[in-house]
């Protein structure tokens, strides 16, 4: 929810690369998220999200269950580009974790593209044949990058950062190289 | 390297408790720390912390192997208190991380002991029964608090903050509380 804003005020580029954690978990051998198989670090991670939000003014409600299927939402993602992407992803994460809600429907998805204003057609391009494929290279992508969680940030000259704890210095990375 | 100046900045009083990870990580199913049970996140973990020192200023040495054996380290500074015990952790930390060394060694531990002026019989002290059974007592009082890993830092209100990117947090915390 900052880095639009935090990367305008470095004057940083920043494109959106939609990805899914599940095939990326799974090559660590989890099958869910590390907060559910690690309960001691799950309930750290979930009262440090509170703090995080909390000192940021932000809303936070924890999404149950959690994780939330995201593939729809994600290949929606994939189907946007530029402000379009990034105002969808915005809208996703306010809903899951700043109201708790579920976001895996066509409903849900469609409620958000409608208030967007993006065009008719998105849902379905989103299930084409080359959405998917796409969405499925990212992962592939992101594999060969190294990135093992979400959020993660690459710089053009191969740094990653991971977490938003981590988003100042990946935007001042970028910045200190531009 | 930086807690107890920040603490001293923000007036606030630390008490550092040692403890093994060992039996914390087996807990969670590994046999040694995660940053070998997942290569890509230790990967990682290793380039972030080497950024974290540049920024800080600090040298940094990767140990090999890692992790190292503690144990004795940590049976020494149960055996310490008050400033004696933070400056022979501060020594062992720079040791380790600062410079690569190998830290588990009598002669390595005697050698700071030595340089800080300790005790004679401290060595001797850390092997007694009260000093492995306190050491003990404080690995259950972490399992007890919910840690995970280290650093941590609790605050007198129950509050549990991970890693040297949450300790100006924790400070802040536990001042904004006193």
């Amino acid at each position: 929810m900052r880095i639009e804003q935090w990367a305008r005020e470095r004057d940083v580029a920043v494109v959106w690369r939609p990805f899914l954690l599940g095939p990326i978990f799974a090559d660590q051998g989890w099958r869910t998220s590390p907060f559910n198989v690690y309960p001691a670090k799950g309930r750290y991670m979930w009262r440090d999200l509170e703090r995080i939000c909390e000192g940021q003014g932000l809303p936070f409600a924890r999404p149950d269950p959690f994780p939330q299927h995201s593939l729809l939402a994600a290949r929606v993602a994939t189907a946007l580009d530029g402000d379009a992407r990034s105002q969808f992803c915005y809208a996703v994460f306010a809903a899951e974790f700043g109201r708790g809600q579920s976001i895996d429907s066509e409903e849900f998805v469609s409620g958000i593209l409608r208030e967007m204003g993006a065009p008719a057609e998105t849902l379905a391009r989103a299930g084409s044949p080359e959405v998917k494929a796409a969405l499925r290279d990212s992962v592939t992508e992101a594999g060969a990058l190294s990135i093992f969680g979400a959020p993660s940030f690459t710089t053009a000259d191969g740094e990653l950062f991971w977490g938003f704890d981590r988003l100042a210095a990946a935007l001042d990375w970028a910045r200190a190289r531009a």
